[in-house]
């Protein structure tokens, strides 16, 4: 089997959408790495072309690379020479936010990749129904994003929104440092999202007037890294909600 | 004033603790941006010298650079122009593992500058008296941990050591994927130590054989990204502590 030349078009494709740092034109999420490419595949996502620089058993239809031509599309200093173009699954807002159990976390303007996707991380670890990318966040699938993310994009419902529309009658809760109510004070229990904002400027103030301020409680800090403050928030809806069914399944006894 | 030259012995000490991620030659920590050498002054560290782009009263024994000798030293992309070598406070293992209210975290192999400064930051957020960077790990005074602390390192304790020596009676708490216990079951009250392992590779088997493994109870995803992990954890010893704290008050009264 002859190796893609480097002006492949189907490598022109990937490097564009590295570079403007999104899904491809046809709409395909990068995973780079064998571990990316697997949890695509487990997560029954559509693959739609894996490049390789080895044959590998696994992947007979895998299409071979040179080295360097890998690296010209890789986004990792050390490349593990394997990619797949995977389509991502259709989400929609009703999964995200309707139902007993929602729990959605809500970007505002988080731009740095790693840290969207540690939150994306984070929040299906901790039993959050989907995450909403709003205007002026970073692209879900940006590939730094679903590195970060470690393959929790694959299965966890995404969706970009404008606004809070999509929101309306539903509790929302901000991360705020100066808040009253310290977050096991808040009612993770119901329907709910949380809403992270950026590092530098914070929850923008037309989407602070529209949530509950609720404080991460700490000394000393300011502030902690997003993906940081989101995990302690989901760690706290899980316990909340872990120690509300342990309650209710006792008084169903 | 004349900019100092590129070639300038200063500048070179700079680009070499740089280039291997730590101190300079001489015990220097490389504070980049403004924010970082404000919160190196408030922390009471000895700044040795500031270097700058553009004159600012507040630092009037600034040296002043050109904007292309400064780009030779920044790590950041967008440099703000301005970078302070400061001298760390000197912290012993006793400020940070004695003591009734000693809470420690013990970084094992994080290498990831980026999240081992994450951790800084969340562990000084939820009250821990030092951290403890065991061999393997990143250089804590690696630039870019320097940046992620958000100054915390220049505030908590910070030590290096090869082994758990000086951990001898004390209890230390592992994060395990599968352990037993989860970790609102683990006491975090008494005096005690927090090990967070490598993503890669987790806490290393001769440490998690003197450690009391803990789980962070999440679902689907097998682990978090380490700084996450850390979070939720002092988030969790803060929690008790402060219940803690609540019911001693009363009991008093």
């Amino acid at each position: 089997m002859e190796p893609l030349s480097e002006q492949n078009p189907l490598l022109k494709k990937i490097r564009r959408a590295a570079a403007h740092g999104g899904l491809t034109d046809d709409g395909c999420a990068i995973a780079e790495g064998i571990h990316l490419v697997e949890e695509a595949i487990a997560a029954g996502c559509e693959v739609k072309v894996i490049l390789i620089t080895t044959p590998d058993r696994r992947f007979p239809e895998a299409k071979l690379l040179s080295e360097k031509s890998f690296r010209s599309i890789a986004g990792t200093e050390t490349p593990q020479g394997i990619l797949a173009l995977v389509k991502p699954r259709q989400s929609s807002t009703d999964a995200i936010l309707r139902g007993q159990a929602a729990l959605a976390v809500v970007l505002d303007g988080i731009q740095d990749p790693g840290n969207a996707g540690s939150i994306l991380r984070a929040a299906e670890a901790f039993g959050a129904t989907g995450a909403v990318f709003l205007k002026g966040s970073v692209n879900p699938f940006n590939p730094k994003c679903i590195r970060a993310s470690a393959g929790s994009i694959f299965r966890l419902p995404v969706i970009q929104a404008d606004d809070l529309t999509a929101f309306e009658g539903m509790t929302l809760y901000a991360a705020m440092p100066r808040a009253e109510k310290s977050a096991d004070q808040a009612d993770f229990v119901k329907p709910c999202a949380v809403v992270i904002g950026s590092e530098g400027r914070g929850v923008r103030e037309s989407v602070a007037a529209r949530a509950a301020a609720v404080r991460i409680p700490t000394s000393n800090v300011e502030s902690l890294n997003a993906a940081v403050a989101a995990g302690v928030l989901f760690y706290e809806a899980r316990r909340q909600r872990d120690a509300a069914h342990a309650s209710e399944k006792k008084a169903a006894r």
